[in-house]
């Protein structure tokens, strides 16, 4: 962290009372900090400042001071509080001017919603004197670009996915640019089913061989851990090739982990293995209580390949709905390796299914006993040939606890499919 | 925002290298930043800096300078990156001294958790000379108050829950005791089935009839607006009854949107009145895909009037399963009133409950109709006897038309029960 290979610094300034009475989060400056270190420019500090000229004026005169890029976010809308432009202007010592292309532009844009042109759009149409605009595919607020002292100073909306956009497709390539002929590339492993202690100890040998320029972080979440890999230097295609070669290595040893790489997520990459197999899913829940349905069903187009859930929360249920037999429910109890696989069984006939997943266990934070304490999960995935099971020891935390083996019984699942 | 009467203002400083790489998003400000205001005491600046010395020192300095308050958060565990301790000691121009209670403590904590203990835990007993300590009943880094040029500056651990609970137990009753004799009384009344402009149509008079020391903030988030009033002055009980006079009123006008107060949740409220009435609940979910089955079971003890859900993500599940009628799918198609009606009937027979909720929609992006466009979602919630429904029309973002009928499907049952 304390070393970047660009040699270059930045402020991230964040601008809005709703930001200092509490009303918001702060997410953009993260998100920008993680692209900014991606990009190999260490951030040296992140303010918060009110709508409030002085302290908007102070902040980046600090920044201007101490770092070679500053970026803020926030006060680029058309109402009064939004100063963030004049500021600017009286920052860089310059006047503001009218844009009609712009004016023109956002009138048409209001007009198609309806609404009508004031004063207010009127004055929302100046901009700083050399303001040099970044496209906004998303909102009506550019994204602004300025030069003082030798330094970048660039101005974003901080409406999320407008800032991001203008990030992504403006400031992203702009930065790469001046990167000082140094590239950093990265990809990132998923990974589930193993913890992240647990992979470091199988993945130690080939981290200690890593070369200088490479490094790995793990960072794991609720039943996932994600594995990032960065390559540091001036060759690009020479470190593309690098990632590759560790990355197959990393496959190696713990393949069977690995669910898919960069923004994936479990659910897609599942849905996307049961419409390729052409097969239909269900799921019958206990102890997750539909976490596993919604995170299935959080995916668009997820209807052609899975058929739904049954969440049965009482014995009862699992008998009467699942036909999960009385004797097996009173002999083994109903968080069992006996009743996870009639549970399977049950639901792949209700609901007339090629495979399902079921899960029973005790979420907390009460209702345990000596033999089965709280955390105790069982899950089971399979078709009419074929169950596979695991056990977990969770916690006592109870969301942790839902999300956790709601995460572990889609990969099962993922591992049923590869066998 | 620009006016706080007890005329205090107040930095925050959160420190870790952890939120300049973007790794962490910060989320302490804002809570602190919101307790604060809460208390009259006006958020200047938010700062967050790496685990370096003299960037901690730079921050600190600029907050003594510049306001009455500085709260830090971060860098106190017991590693060598968590520099806060000796940071402070260095900026207060004091030394480190041991405090053997806090070792003993620290080392049954520890021991009783099968660690060992080594010289991490000896160093990490060490405080700056004077410190007062601000107990934490959560985790073993305690809070510090520290007294400079008349200002106080208050340290607290970076872990939320650990930070929370000092900020709630210690700081607040602290402050509150040096709040000049003003006090600031909040009460947070929660809504559910009415969107905030129409509210704020609704208590137009009775926000206008408001005293100078009373106001009203509208908070809406996916379903539900929370109102949040406040009275500001010196005397409490009459700040409080001011308060209730008023809240009486809104209720008058606005009473069937209300599900709560303050802290409550809607699966909460809900899973109260099912209890103290007797009931057991089930539901038959379609668009929803099992996110009202996790809501209702993500509250401790559910089991107790829930029995559990039946998704159906396809209308032969919702014919097999539920017994909805072939002919009224034909006729009126997934998404209608008649639909969800049939599926309360057909779970209420499956899971022998005595009320049921139904959920059917399209959650888009993609499945909409000219007649039936993204965003339709019908639901209903009734027993044998009666079944009230309610047709949505939202937008068409999946996740967001997910949870917003989701806590719209809880809020129809509740008035279900309360008929």
């Amino acid at each position: 962290m304390k070393k970047n290979i660009t040699g270059k610094t930045a402020y991230l300034i964040t601008i809005g009372d709703e930001l200092l009475i509490g009303q918001v989060i702060d997410r953009n400056s993260a998100w920008i900090a993680d692209k900014l270190t991606g990009l190999g420019i260490k951030v040296k500090k992140i303010i918060s400042v009110q709508d409030e000229e002085n302290e908007i004026i102070d902040a980046l005169n600090e920044g201007i001071e101490k770092a070679d890029l500053i970026i803020t976010t926030g006060g680029l809308g058309p109402t009064v509080d939004d100063i963030t432009k004049k500021t600017f202007a009286k920052f860089l010592g310059v006047h503001m001017v009218y844009n009609k292309d712009f004016f023109e532009k956002v009138k048409d844009y209001v007009a198609k919603r309806g609404h009508t042109i004031d004063d207010m759009l009127f004055n929302y149409s100046h901009f700083p004197v050399g303001t040099v605009f970044l496209k906004n595919r998303v909102g009506s607020a550019p994204g602004m670009l300025f030069n003082k002292k030798g330094k970048k100073i660039i101005a974003l909306p901080g409406v999320p996915p407008e800032m991001k956009s203008i990030f992504t497709d403006e400031i992203i390539p702009l930065l790469e640019k001046e990167s000082n002929g140094f590239y950093i590339l990265k990809k990132t492993i998923l990974t589930s089913g193993e913890i992240e202690a647990a992979l470091a100890e199988k993945l130690k040998d080939i981290v200690l061989s890593f070369p200088e320029n490479m490094s790995i972080a793990y960072l794991p979440n609720l039943g996932r851990v994600r594995l990032r890999l960065t390559a540091k230097g001036t060759d690009k295609a020479k470190l593309q090739e690098q990632l590759n070669e560790y990355i197959e290595k990393i496959k190696d040893k713990i393949g069977e982990y690995i669910f898919g790489y960069d923004n994936e997520t479990i659910e897609d990459v599942l849905g996307k293995m049961l419409k390729e197999r052409g097969l239909f899913l269900a799921t019958a829940e206990s102890c997750t209580g539909g976490m596993v349905a919604h995170m299935i069903t959080s995916v668009s187009g997820s209807s052609e390949y899975y058929k739904g859930t049954v969440v049965s929360y009482s014995n009862e249920i699992k008998e009467k709905v699942l036909g999960v037999k009385h004797k097996t429910l009173k002999k083994y109890g109903a968080v069992s390796e006996q009743t996870v696989r009639e549970m399977v069984s049950g639901v792949l006939n209700v609901m007339d299914c090629d495979v399902a997943i079921a899960t029973s266990g005790i979420a907390g934070p009460t209702g345990g006993t000596p033999e089965k304490p709280v955390g105790t999960i069982w899950l089971a995935a399979g078709s009419k040939d074929k169950i596979i099971t695991k056990k977990l020891q969770l916690g006592d935390n109870r969301l942790k606890n839902i999300e956790t083996s709601t995460v572990f019984a889609l990969d099962l699942m993922r591992k049923y499919l590869l066998r």
